[in-house]
């Protein structure tokens, strides 16, 4: 069995050495032009030029979770797409995410404020019945997120595209469930996978509906830059009608230095730093995949395989 | 039945309506000097002048977790001491602690002042095993800390003075125990009660076992300042043996202006800020403990009820 390893960006060379730690039979090589076909490809962001010429490949193993940029290519028909499937990004997102809603809440960054100037502050303590927070993809982070966040007591709200029930939090679904989702929600998160549906999904029309039409909201995009409408945010901050945003994704990345995001006094900017992708997790799923199909499994029975037509 | 209501630097009425709507039938009133005798107080850091007058109050109902201001007074012989009981302040435990430690393991801090200069940095993921978290103190809000931190999936270790076992934390007691906890341990949160055994626990002999002694260590202090030796911490920071702490409980409060934790860039300060007592809850609490007694309970069914000869 050939895999080919193509990765932007990033060496290929230490996940070409773990792969083949994992899988000692298979031949294991990073891409280059004109390399011979293989039968599985190991790939972040490939050029459209691999796709073209590795046109038999059966699975195309994405070592991230969304695979939002290979459907921007032209795909060879028969290849399924294969996502990464929590591999330790779970846990990294609730942190981010639970940090995130727990600095707003609590006000750290006024506290933090009021200490430079050694101010010793009292603030009145908030309730938590006052900030509800809604998940937008109740998938696989999502649902781990839903549920750290509520295990502090927030009320929790979730939102995806088929009906869900999970311990701790309202679900909402579809478009019908989608109005009454936001106005239950004051804190919005959003781990949707980027796809025509959800692009531009966080936009101004959508963020007025918040926390009942009230003021206050509070945004937390950690999935794509393009749910965002960047140019709705800072209006909406600037009238007092958002509380404060937290990105992590971005419409183009890196952020470009002079973009008004980052020194917005209401938003915090990270660079693509929320649930980072583990090379030693990540091989070992894919590689216990790429055994199971080498044992005959069907594509159908592993966990994360992208359906094309949903487009996640 | 008589209840007298006293508490330092706040405005008693507001206790004092909502204590009358729990119990109608007793008679509520504020402390002046020379009230006549009650049967239970409501107190925060009453002065000597109270207790010397309000010698036959059966129950003090202290409206905080810790007593340790009141165990510096001379108490009537035969008044019981009843804590609040979470009330309402483990879950803000957790947030606060939680938030501190995301915040450190991720580098949120450092994330934040790349972006105030408009930088898209790259940081490498650390790994949680490197990061084990200890928790002395495994009572009404260590442990509930000590459980929310393994969600996040860090190794936990926890400390206490009688053996414990707790699903998710691995558990160490007494002085035995104390070395083998330290070298354990990273990260570390004290939510000891301030007693003669524990004040000035924090010290640099005991501050140098942590992380098995090499650099690194994290300080969390949430329970009371004079449980940290105040002159060893910068000194340890300073000479990098100590990463970093997050102190919102000072030897005087409010901490003055000029004292140096408030501005060192490893310290993070807060103002007594991380768990708060809550009215509602807690008139709730003790109005229900006060009916229990009524009704003939003992006070050694109920709980919460400080032990003397241990101090908390
Ligand atoms: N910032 C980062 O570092 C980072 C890291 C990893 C992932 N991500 C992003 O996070 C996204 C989510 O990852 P995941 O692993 O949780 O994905 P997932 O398991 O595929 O879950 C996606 C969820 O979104 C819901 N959804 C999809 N389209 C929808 C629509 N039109 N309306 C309502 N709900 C819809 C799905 O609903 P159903 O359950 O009904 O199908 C599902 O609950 C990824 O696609 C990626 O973009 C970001
Ligand atoms: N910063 C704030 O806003 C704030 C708010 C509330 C409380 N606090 C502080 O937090 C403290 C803890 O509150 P809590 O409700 O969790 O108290 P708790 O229920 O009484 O628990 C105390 C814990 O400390 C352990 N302990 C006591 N002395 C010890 C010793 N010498 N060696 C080892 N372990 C010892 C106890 O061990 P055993 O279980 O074996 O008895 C117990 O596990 C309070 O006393 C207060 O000072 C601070």
């Amino acid at each position: 069995m050939r895999i080919t390893v193509y990765l932007t960006d990033n060496r290929p060379e230490p996940w070409v050495e773990s792969l083949r730690a994992e899988l000692p039979d298979a031949d294991i090589t990073a891409w280059t032009p004109g390399a011979p076909m293989a039968d599985h490809a190991v790939v972040w962001a490939p050029p459209q030029s691999f796709l073209d010429e590795q046109r038999q490949l059966r699975g195309m193993f994405n070592i991230g979770a969304g695979v939002d940029a290979l459907f921007k290519l032209r795909l060879p028909p028969q290849t399924r797409i294969v996502r990464l499937d929590d591999a330790g990004m779970s846990v990294q997102m609730a942190e981010y995410v639970c940090h995130a809603l727990i600095r707003h809440f609590r006000e750290f960054d006024v506290y933090e404020a009021d200490a430079r100037e050694g101010r010793w502050s009292y603030r009145r303590p908030r309730l938590r019945s006052d900030f509800p927070v809604g998940v937008m993809g109740l998938g696989v982070l999502g649902e781990r997120v839903g549920k750290a966040i509520a295990q502090f007591e927030f009320p929790v709200m979730g939102w995806s595209r088929t009906p869900k029930r999970i311990d701790g939090i309202q679900c909402f679904a579809g478009d019908e469930g989608f109005d009454d989702f936001l106005a239950a929600s004051r804190m919005l998160v959003c781990l949707l996978p980027l796809t025509v549906e959800t692009r531009g999904i966080l936009r101004r029309e959508h963020l007025l509906k918040l926390n009942g039409g009230k003021p206050g909201g509070y945004i937390v995009n950690v999935a794509r830059g393009a749910h965002l409408v960047d140019g709705d945010l800072i209006p909406l901050l600037d009238a007092d009608q958002l509380a404060g945003a937290t990105l992590d994704v971005f419409t183009d990345e890196p952020l470009a230095p002079e973009h008004p995001f980052w020194r917005h006094p209401k938003i915090t900017v990270t660079p693509h730093a929320s649930a980072r992708t583990l090379r030693e997790e990540s091989v070992a799923q894919i590689a216990a995949k790429i055994r199971a199909l080498e044992a005959g499994a069907s594509f159908d029975t592993l966990p994360g395989v992208v359906d094309a037509g949903r487009g996640y």
